[in-house]
């Protein structure tokens, strides 16, 4: 990109499709990335912020004029255009909403006002909408003075008078359906609608549960505001199943793998800074045992192997229940039954690897008296695991804290503190 | 489920649809969930299998019969059918491929035969063709004669006469049309197609990029061979995502959370016994300052802290990386920028941390020598994290191993080995 090739460059991206130029804004460091964005035409820009992640899409706007971001937003979909807005500093989306002309203003107002993860957050006004009375043929001869069909179209929706839901007819018995047929005798009365306020992980559910490619979004009187297409969903299952991962690792999910080194800094300080106030913790613990510890250097230097194994078999327990909770197949009901099936788990797990680390312990250091306060540590640690693993999540959850937010750093100070209490707390009774 | 309603149970679950059948029994316990199959009709056998996660799928046919299973899969489509029998142990399924007739038993071997995770294996075999020189009218009156389109059909394929795909129709380009065009005067001929032996996550990847809701598949002499659809996409890009999560736990993606005692304590102890491996690792580096450590038990206590944020530190990075990998943002191209973006982290992570840390010791133990020591220590570790989370997986794509899988235990010996020889070390020079 340094040499001279810049007018090369410029015409390959510009062949390019939208989503493919935003894969190469996100594959690229800070600097190139603000030097191909200025390579752009401006008329790419509206498809191509679409495209890209919020991260790296609010930090290319927030170096734009205000108009230059609305003449870009100006031919977004509806949703995607407050997805943008929403995610914007307020003082930038303020202006930006500004320098809008009266009637976008209010569309995107309108839209932000459902609140951000909203089904009306998410959805398109676009749905072609027909009435029952009317015949097939009408209907095609409509259509075909109409031209175009909104993208992502497998569904018309069929209102009454007042904008009320009354049925759906998929594209395709359009197709099939004889043309003196009326709407009525091939609409689908008990189609279900997506409330406007519903959650918009929960519409991802029922899009993967049924299978669906687009829904009708209604407000409490069942009138119909709009439709969510399935393009949108695999966006939101892809985030949220992504969430859990970055979140276990105290990361955002949205955090740009390209960012500016001293921005990424900041960001992962305070994940850091959790985990040396639990290692500080663990400390501690240690340090209440200093007189045994200072006795026999052996136990320092098997210190940390109770407390590890604990911290796998939790965190083992722990994404399995997370995981589970997000598939929906962990609720009050069964709850009981896991823990006590983890309890069990933690159980046997400790049993063999307390034989296992036993045995180790008597071989290499020749005393198979340590072995059996090492086995002992590792009965209880694991068994603390398998509890902590599960009860963690599910009390996280009635609390309303994100478990996979902070279960993971939670259950490794449990494991290590319990795990430390009973190898050095057994030691100093039993050994000194 | 214990007591006399038996009854009612039996008929509130023949009211559900299969996927809300299936989720009841992902959500019991073993014993229950036998208990609930035992009660299903036959007839449903066949729509719940093919919503169940693999691990409880196979549960519960390898307790069927062959005669019976071959009845409850005869109706799924060939894309279920093929998982299906891929996942079952091989002397089921060939039980189970022998009790089918010769026709479902050709299709199924097909099927199996492109092997599993490429197009050709989700693939189905119902996608509708048309020929390019007929015009709207005839289609239309073929397609009402024919009464039913295959579910999720959003575009028709036109084919030669000798079967390869020249181009695609959208469904909503037919209700436009004017009735006395042609085919080839709407169709589409750029229309990308798949190929039969793609991998599927390069599928899944194709879709979400291009919001397809389905698309062509076709051999290497773009013969059409069948279609994919985006419902069966939506499920591979949660599982690629969950892969993720579940392997840097140890965990196989498809385990069920509510699987008995013993193969759960099976299935995790692999994890373990790896952790154990790393642990004891750990544990035998310390063991080489065995005289350090008599000397001085505070070291000892402390000597968690510089592995701890190591572990974490180095973590987050690989998370970040192995999530840019997934995503396709991480290159050969710019791998070099990223190490060194990450190592800038580790250098800038380690300079706060270091006096952080530094001045808790000194106060808390008034000891600045000490507080050197370990900042020292914690420098040199944050580095080697940031260095080895960025470098691992990368090495690791060479030479095709999973990160996710091995990653994280590989990381985590790394900051162990080099936080306790980097604290230990310094200190057995300086301090004893």
């Amino acid at each position: 990109l340094d040499s001279g090739r810049f007018m090369h460059v410029r015409k390959t991206i510009h062949d390019m499709p939208a989503c493919d130029i935003a894969l190469l804004l996100e594959s690229s460091p800070s600097k190139s990335r603000t030097e191909l964005w200025d390579m752009l035409d401006a008329d790419f820009y509206g498809d191509v912020l679409e495209e890209l992640s919020e991260d790296v899409r609010n930090g290319i706007i927030t170096q734009m004029m205000p108009e230059k971001v609305v003449d870009a937003l100006e031919d977004m979909e509806i949703d995607d255009l407050a997805e943008t807005l929403s995610s914007l500093p307020q003082s930038v989306s303020k202006d930006v909403l500004k320098s809008m002309d009266e009637q976008d203003r209010q569309r995107a107002e309108k839209a932000l006002s459902y609140g951000e993860d909203t089904a009306g957050f998410i959805m398109n006004t676009d749905a072609i909408t027909l009435r029952s009375d009317v015949t097939i043929e009408v209907i095609l001869r409509y259509l075909r003075l109409k031209g175009e069909i909104p993208e992502s179209t497998d569904t018309f929706y069929v209102v009454s008078r007042n904008d009320t839901l009354i049925g759906t007819v998929p594209v395709t018995k359009l197709l099939t359906a004889m043309p003196d047929s009326s709407i009525e005798d091939i609409m689908d009365e008990d189609a279900e609608a997506i409330p406007v306020n519903m959650p918009e992980t929960d519409v991802a559910k029922l899009f993967a549960r049924y299978d669906w490619l687009s829904a009708p979004v209604v407000d409490s009187n069942r009138q119909l505001l709009g439709r969510i297409t399935i393009d949108d969903v695999v966006d939101i299952i892809r985030e949220d199943a992504e969430h859990s991962m970055m979140s276990m690792a105290g990361l955002d999910d949205e955090e740009d793998t390209f960012a500016p080194v001293l921005q990424s800094t900041q960001r992962r300080s305070v994940w850091l800074a959790v985990n040396l106030v639990t290692a500080l913790l663990a400390a501690a613990v240690s340090d209440l045992f200093e007189a045994t510890l200072s006795q026999m250097a052996v136990l320092a230097i098997l210190n940390t192997i109770v407390p590890s194994m604990g911290g796998v078999a939790g965190n083992q327990t722990l994404t399995l229940v997370i995981r589970g909770m997000a598939l929906g197949h962990v609720s009050a009901g069964n709850s009981k039954w896991l823990i006590s099936k983890e309890l069990a788990i933690g159980f046997f797990n400790g049993a063999i690897w307390a034989v296992l680390i036993a045995s180790v312990i008597a071989i290499w250091k020749q005393d198979w008296m340590l072995g059996g306060v090492i086995a002992f540590a590792m009965m209880i640690n694991m068994i603390a695991a398998g509890l902590a693993g599960a009860t963690l999540p599910l009390v996280m959850k009635k609390l309303k804290i994100d478990p996979a937010l902070a279960g993971s750093v939670i259950l490794t100070t449990i494991t290590d503190v319990v795990g430390i209490f009973a190898f050095l707390g057994t030691a100093t009774l039993l050994l000194v």
